[in-house]
């Protein structure tokens, strides 16, 4: 298998390491940027590189719908249609067939709900048809895109994620909501547990495979999951799937899993990103990440900044660039910042471009926004090396740190 | 002043030079891109640097409404605030202003008439109120933002360019539509010469100011601007409003004016960028253009080809990436092109990203038409220094060149 995972230091709790894939190390702790249909919204290759990005995560459900692995397969593989020569994981494309069945918010909208699932507080969201359907041998859902009825396995996960060619795939699981009890939640447990042992059966290439513990929010399950997935052959293992509904709650279902996991392969959580989050998760022993957030949040004009620039837990390290303070501030988004927009761009001419809904705006902004998590791994990582990573989590999130 | 320019050669009545300004040389011919808000739409300026982009035309009208000249002026101009350090001119305000007038569409929409007009044939365009009305001191109109009256004179145009800061102004002229009969063109014409007049003593700074001829599609009223507009100490001369109907009658507008002009300076064709109008323009003796339809086309899908790759009159030098032709396509939107885009991505990806309506569709498309349209001029200067133009002429328009 191509993937190689040397760790380096841990200190505290946190990890820092080197993660050799066939398209070149990713240094640890990372954020891989999130490149949902073969391309980082709103950035080129030319930029990803300039940020520093380590690696992406292109998900397998959008490309195989559209534009499907076939051709990109006939087109030498995702790295090359997309121009990225760095390392990629796709994801299974399971998050997304069953967020459409348990309706949460990820993108393809609030749409229907499981069988024994309780109605979110105060959702308001009305029952419509299911557009998911779970069995033993798979999920059987609806197209988001033309309402074709499609049918996902392991082994197609497998499949499909084997013709995108990315340098990590990732077993097919059941992701269960916030809101599934913990009788449906240990019913899917067992059925993950059961594809993951199709997955590592139906893999047929050198990719590196990685195992996803769930269990939603009840310790046993996530204990006995992680029991489960790390007793198997993966080549790493992620932490899917509902990890309660509070910051506090991602710290505990961290604490239950990851020190049941090989200390000697990496460790992937899926989804997660804001910068405490990030700390937190550090902390308790992940060694990447993946989200969506840090680009979305630049589209809305929610650029980041670093305690430096006024960042703090409170305003979620952001500040939002349409603000009528900026109307005429010369300075740039975060003045510690080194990214191209810092370095050329006044706040005042960023706010101009978002009001004028100019495309350039989105592409400064999501530069800035991927350039600073980046940066900010690197810096993790760099005080976990020297061993000044709790001083550094302090500097960023306060003296309860 | 500011600007100098030296003529190198001209061979069979094309013209090579160099414009120097303030901020860097423009070697010529050469075409400008259109940065209308501040930013050319979907590019940064490491873009335009990468594509050799000579230089910018930005629009008062647009920058004047938002974000205002005196918040430009108080970042440092304009050149500082969208972090462009090359050359940049800026229009007077007076094309989108009338155009909101007479109500041919340019962007702003179709909406009125002015008196004495014919309708558009077969346009079936009803009459509404018009938005512009001008007398001879100036133009009062109603923005299209906020729907306030604003009155636009040849004194404040150059006021507001002068805070603009560009290197090259234009003074403020009367631009009629191809549907205005002769007795209004004239009198608009003669107005516009009052104006050119008001526009030289209103100037306070050491910016270039271009004068601009108008006259319509009428021989003798364009012979009679040319004439007054070179008596007059211009930096430069412009030669704006309606060139007919056809590409013929640019050529014949080109014809009557172009001789009248001051060899020794520089020569603007204002809002022509097609490849094969480049060609017939630059053979009568203009030096530099603007135009937003290598950017608009981009947007649209519709990239820049080369004779080499196909590129014809017939198909005006334009694939349609969204074709389903292309959908498995590996090669590059041109292969002969060397810019980033064709350099990196194929036709397949190119309309995958187009399909999806991602961000990076039109930046990459973008670049690619600038870069292609920036290069062409490159080599239509160096076929005018080695003497081959009309060769090379010939090669992209066909034998009838």
């Amino acid at each position: 298998m191509g993937l190689t995972f040397r760790l380096l230091a841990v200190r505290e709790g946190a990890r820092a390491g080197v993660l050799s894939t066939p398209h070149g190390d990713i240094p640890t702790p990372a954020l891989l940027v999130v490149g949902t249909k073969a391309t980082v919204k709103a950035l080129g290759p030319d930029d990803l590189e300039r940020a520093g990005v380590p690696g992406l995560l292109c998900n397998t459900y959008h490309l195989w719908l559209r534009p499907g692995p076939d051709l990109i397969a006939s087109l030498g593989g995702l790295h090359r249609f997309m121009g990225w020569s760095g390392p990629i994981m796709t994801d299974s494309g399971g998050f997304q067939v069953f967020s459409l069945g348990w309706g949460l918010e990820h993108g393809v909208g609030k749409i229907g709900f499981f069988p024994g699932e309780r109605e979110p507080p105060g959702s308001g969201a009305k029952r419509r048809e299911r557009l998911a359907r779970v069995d033993e041998e798979g999920v059987t859902f609806t197209s988001h895109l033309d309402g074709s009825r499609l049918r996902l396995t392991p082994e197609l996960s497998i499949a499909i994620q084997q013709k995108l060619g990315a340098d990590i795939i990732l077993a097919l699981d059941e992701c269960t909501s916030p809101f599934h009890d913990y009788a449906y939640t240990r019913v899917a447990l067992e059925r993950t547990h059961r594809w993951a042992l199709r997955c590592l059966e139906a893999r047929a290439s050198s990719q590196a495979l990685y195992g996803i513990v769930q269990g939603g929010y009840f310790p046993d399950l996530r204990i006995r999951a992680a029991r489960f997935i790390a007793s198997l052959p993966f080549d790493g293992y992620a932490i899917g799937g509902s990890l309660g509904r509070s910051k506090e709650d991602m710290g505990r279902v961290l604490e239950w899993t990851c020190p049941l996991l090989p200390e000697d392969r990496p460790r992937h959580l899926l989804g997660i990103g804001e910068p405490d989050d990030l700390f937190e998760a550090v902390a308790r022993g992940i060694d990447t990440f993946d989200c969506v957030a840090p680009t979305r949040w630049a589209r809305n004009g929610a650029l980041l900044i670093s305690p430096e620039a006024g960042g703090r837990r409170e305003n979620r390290f952001r500040l939002s660039i349409l603000r009528s303070a900026w109307a005429a501030d010369d300075s740039p988004p975060d003045p510690y910042c080194s990214c191209y927009t810092c370095r050329r761009f006044s706040r005042a001419y960023l706010r101009h471009l978002f009001k004028e809904e100019e495309l350039l705006a989105y592409r400064l902004a999501s530069l800035h926004n991927v350039h600073f998590i980046c940066s900010l791994m690197s810096e993790i990582r760099e005080s976990i090396l020297s061993g000044s990573f709790l001083e550094l989590k302090r500097k960023w999130l306060g003296s309860e740190a």
